[in-house]
């Protein structure tokens, strides 16, 4: 469903779990630029109303995680701050195409992959986190994710035919794997 | 109560009113935009909460107004499309101090300046336009962008002094002025 080629390693949980602040940190940036990367979606496809529409609902759901995950932070007593993101945001921009109307489709595409492995790995903290109010705020935002990811496939299929969208789909779902099997020594929610 | 060192002319007014799809198309792009402005302040200064609770209010509210252009564009039968933009945004953003913290105190004061702008644009066109709907939806608007203006102003307080804050304003809104009456050949709302 989520078109994933690859499960996450226990080696991540157990990195992150060792981590939990930068986690934390970490996916409230992951929040702020989900939501600035569909609000940029419509203005490079302005004349896609069902596009805009659909964004406008995302942009307002990921601040609206955004400020939950800095809530959980302020509860907990920790800063929120800037940290060095992972690599796997830009890795993955390199990959989409310079021309339309393909380059719609990779960017739409690619989005819906990191809300496929963002929601891959709330599901992971939901069930193995020892720190259980943390693994039900995982929960809790995992159904959101999974709804962003069909939204994004969706839209995608506005701008191509399905043979070539699945084909897409399966060699943008290889290079997320790798990216990801390559991965950042530093822990992070897409490390 | 708006900061404004000039009052648009008659001569805009007439400009527009002769081209209300332009004007109707270049309004929704800055609605757009400024939803993209003040999200990218969220992350420039994720340390600053209450900046980013406000900043994402006006986001949404932004957003809001977008997609009543698009929908107001869209009753009367006129396509939603990219135009050229005015030189305004891009001029005033040249104004912006390279160095912290006046780079933030510049950011927020313009992003006021360009609300405050907006606002008696619109007053004067609630006031004005022969075309009484739009009148009308244009007195709809004219509260929030003179709230957007206040929010943007009592932010730069946390980064200046009072004096320091009411002397910038004063320079940049001579800036702003200038920068209108040097103005754009073409019909739009910041011409
Ligand atoms: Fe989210
Ligand atoms: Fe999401
Ligand atoms: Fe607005
Ligand atoms: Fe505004």
């Amino acid at each position: 469903m989520l078109n994933l080629q690859s499960t996450t390693p226990e080696s991540w949980l157990h990195q992150v779990e060792a981590n939990l602040e930068e986690l934390l940190i970490d996916h409230a940036h992951c929040e702020r630029k989900a939501a600035a990367c569909a609000l940029a979606l419509i203005g490079y496809y302005v004349e896609d109303t069902e596009l805009a529409a659909a964004m406008t609902e995302i942009v307002n759901e990921e601040l609206e995680h955004y400020h939950l995950v800095i809530d959980l932070l302020t509860a907990r007593g920790l800063k929120f701050r800037r940290i060095h993101p992972s690599t796997y945001g830009s890795k993955l921009h390199e990959l989409i195409a310079k021309h339309e109307p393909q380059r719609a489709v990779d960017r739409l595409l690619i989005a819906g992959l990191i809300e496929a492995r963002s929601c891959e790995r709330f599901g992971l903290l939901r069930d193995r986190l020892a720190d259980r109010e943390l693994a039900n705020f995982y929960g809790s935002l995992f159904e959101s994710e999974a709804r962003h990811h069909s939204t994004y496939v969706q839209l995608a299929r506005k701008y191509t035919d399905e043979a070539s969208l699945r084909q897409r789909l399966q060699e943008l779902a290889a290079a997320e794997a790798a990216i990801l099997a390559d991965g950042d020594d530093f822990p992070r929610m897409h490390s």
